[in-house]
């Protein structure tokens, strides 16, 4: 059977992919009176006194929604809420599966950036974290960054982050692999969309040297500065790019001598011959997924030393799965109110030190998704980095 | 141990009381890439090119919201969206534990009715339908109309045709019973809120003879008739309230010569006296909670022939966990664009004949809450009656 008769007939088997159970019994008069009328009376009056209590009564402590509102899915583009469901279901059933986190799917019949940020605020009251998924750049941005600021729970854009906590990891990896310093390194970011500018942000955090950015309008140039939407203007005031001394325009002419690649973009972008004019042993992830923006092979025979791509049939899969769902247990294990920097960096190391020196290999940077020590230590990492912080609410 | 701390520690223990599970397992690459990437696009695919899709390859058929902005919780009042989260946990295990619906709380940080409504219709993509739980009135009875209207799919707010139905159910067995005719009784209704107004429209509905009505206003008079809320005009204008030819205002003045008295008011408002006004074997079912008009004892003493209340611990509990979860269960399974009149009546119809002939006495005129025999029979008659008024999305 192909996989699309697979796929398809799975969830028609099942009718979807999850689905609502019970922790308690409710088989006669006492257990009723239990859990629903009188004695779920006493539950309500507590949280009523002191509303944090709905983290001890309820099961707002381990409830994560991902929302979309359809307008960026998978490779699929805006095919609306509808048809974003059978994604974020998955999502939901790994966060469970994978890390015990209870989740459920909500996708909105709205794409208006305000009536996003204003539902999900009416959400908080039961859930313990929200995270966003498949919304279209910049518009994510200006989302999460107004619910992080206005919401009391952790909102997380996986596209933003999921990718950059993974990508850094492999980093930090090649750094441990090659002893090449992240400082004396070139980066070329193609693509600066969600995933790719916070890529670009958390491989700066990390130590590396110079990023140099490519997008469909050319590349990046402070010269062209008011040509450019809020996030690229940000990257470039804050730092996080650099324009590159000389290029004309094209991808080719910034690639020379860079010492990595990193393709969140589209098809086929790069040559053999791109990859040929880089330094010596160069790293290559391109991710455009389904078709990269070169193969593995072509980018292994054009030397390159390390590559590592969105697919699962081919070595270092940067997979959001290695972070979301630690980093969600990690988060509402210690009540955080957000999910900060600190947090994500400690996912990122986490993640990079479940591999140990001796299995360190150059198609061995990151750990496969089901690699069951991930969520635990990422989880334990995140934690920790939460209370650290002080943005834990149960531990100060 | 009291029933305080039985259910506060119930609900600590568990933590709230429901969880997500994954109906597909996710334990491998192959698993992995059926329900989620490349092999969920697929069932993406399928669902862009046609929305209703979704009830094939999504758990959307089967997932009921259950929503409440806790502005009217119990008898506990505008309590909030935190402090109501058990109350709508519990709604949502009995939907599942009962009937086997998915459901979801969610309680709402806002009670602005233009609010609630727009956020109930965003949420519709994922939602096979909506019960609307604890708003409190009349705003209830606007927002479910608007859902109503606006939505594609059933929404049903259980406080105010919950009861209505069990009532009306109760009353088809009343006349079964007695074999006195439901068109030459006198009711007295006690409450115009959203549960009093629909237990008279629905008691109308099956034919009841006259309806006087009081509330904290005193006697619902149509000279009054500028004075009212738009749900008490509404209720005048189409007759379903009568106005007595004599009152003075007091309800004991209208209980004189009534064959049955229906209390969802307040405690204490009916005296031994006050049942001994009315004629002869009266029905008397007092449903304030937890302390009720008058209690059974009195009511029986004071010569009821039949009396019901919200209570356990007494024959004839008007438990709306009769009708919501086979309600949902039925309107769900034919796939309904909403639950309409002839739905509602089904289901109290259903619910009365669950008692043979044999079984019925003045103590036993509805079902027990665990009586297995009636989530199916509800299920089935409402189905039934969604085919036959052009409601069902699946069977035309």
């Amino acid at each position: 059977m192909d996989l699309k008769t697979e796929a398809l007939n799975m969830h028609k088997e099942h009718q979807g992919k999850l689905e609502i159970k019970s922790k308690v019994k409710v088989e006669n008069q006492h257990d009723l009176s239990l859990a629903y009328t009188p004695g779920v009376a006493y539950a309500c009056k507590e949280i009523q006194a002191n509303p944090d209590d709905a983290y001890i009564y309820t099961s707002k402590a381990n409830m994560v929604a991902v929302i979309t509102d359809g307008s960026a899915v998978l490779g699929l583009g805006n095919i609306g809420p509808h048809a974003a469901i059978p994604v974020m279901e998955g999502k939901s059933i790994l966060m469970k599966e994978l890390a015990g986190v209870d989740s459920i799917p909500i996708c909105l019949a709205t794409q208006d950036v305000e009536e996003i940020i204003k539902t999900c605020k009416y959400l908080e009251p039961t859930l313990g974290a929200i995270n966003l998924e498949d919304i279209s750049a910049p518009r994510c941005v200006t989302i999460e960054r107004r619910l992080i600021k206005e919401m009391n729970i952790p909102v997380f854009h996986d596209d933003q982050h999921g990718t950059s906590i993974i990508v850094a990891a492999a980093f930090l990896n090649v750094e441990r692999l090659t002893t090449r310093s992240l400082k004396d390194m070139t980066v070329v970011m193609s693509g600066t969309g969600a995933a790719g500018s916070m890529i670009a942000k958390m491989l700066k955090k990390i130590g590396v040297g110079k990023i140099y950015a490519y997008d469909i309008t050319g590349v990046i140039d402070v010269k062209k500065h008011d040509t450019y939407n809020f996030l690229i203007k940000e990257l470039l005031d804050e730092g996080t790019y650099d324009t590159p001394k000389e290029h004309d325009g094209t991808l080719a002419s910034i690639m020379k001598n860079a010492d990595a690649f990193i393709g969140v973009s589209a098809p086929n972008l790069v040559s053999k011959d791109m990859i040929k004019s880089m330094n010596k042993n160069p790293i290559v992830f391109a991710m455009a997924n389904p078709t990269p923006e070169i193969s593995y092979d072509d980018a292994k025979e054009a030397g390159a030393y390390i590559c590592g791509s969105g697919r699962s049939d081919y070595p270092n899969q940067i997979n959001n799965v290695l972070a979301f769902p630690g980093l969600f247990k990690g988060a509402l294990s210690v009540r955080a109110s957000k999910i900060n920097e600190e947090m994500k960096l400690a996912a990122a190391k986490a993640i990079a030190y479940i591999i140990s020196d001796d299995e360190l290999k150059e198609d061995y940077i990151v750990p496969g998704p089901f690699d069951k020590r991930v969520v635990e230590a990422v989880s334990k990492a995140v934690g920790e980095a939460a209370i650290k912080t002080g943005v834990s609410k149960l531990y100060k």
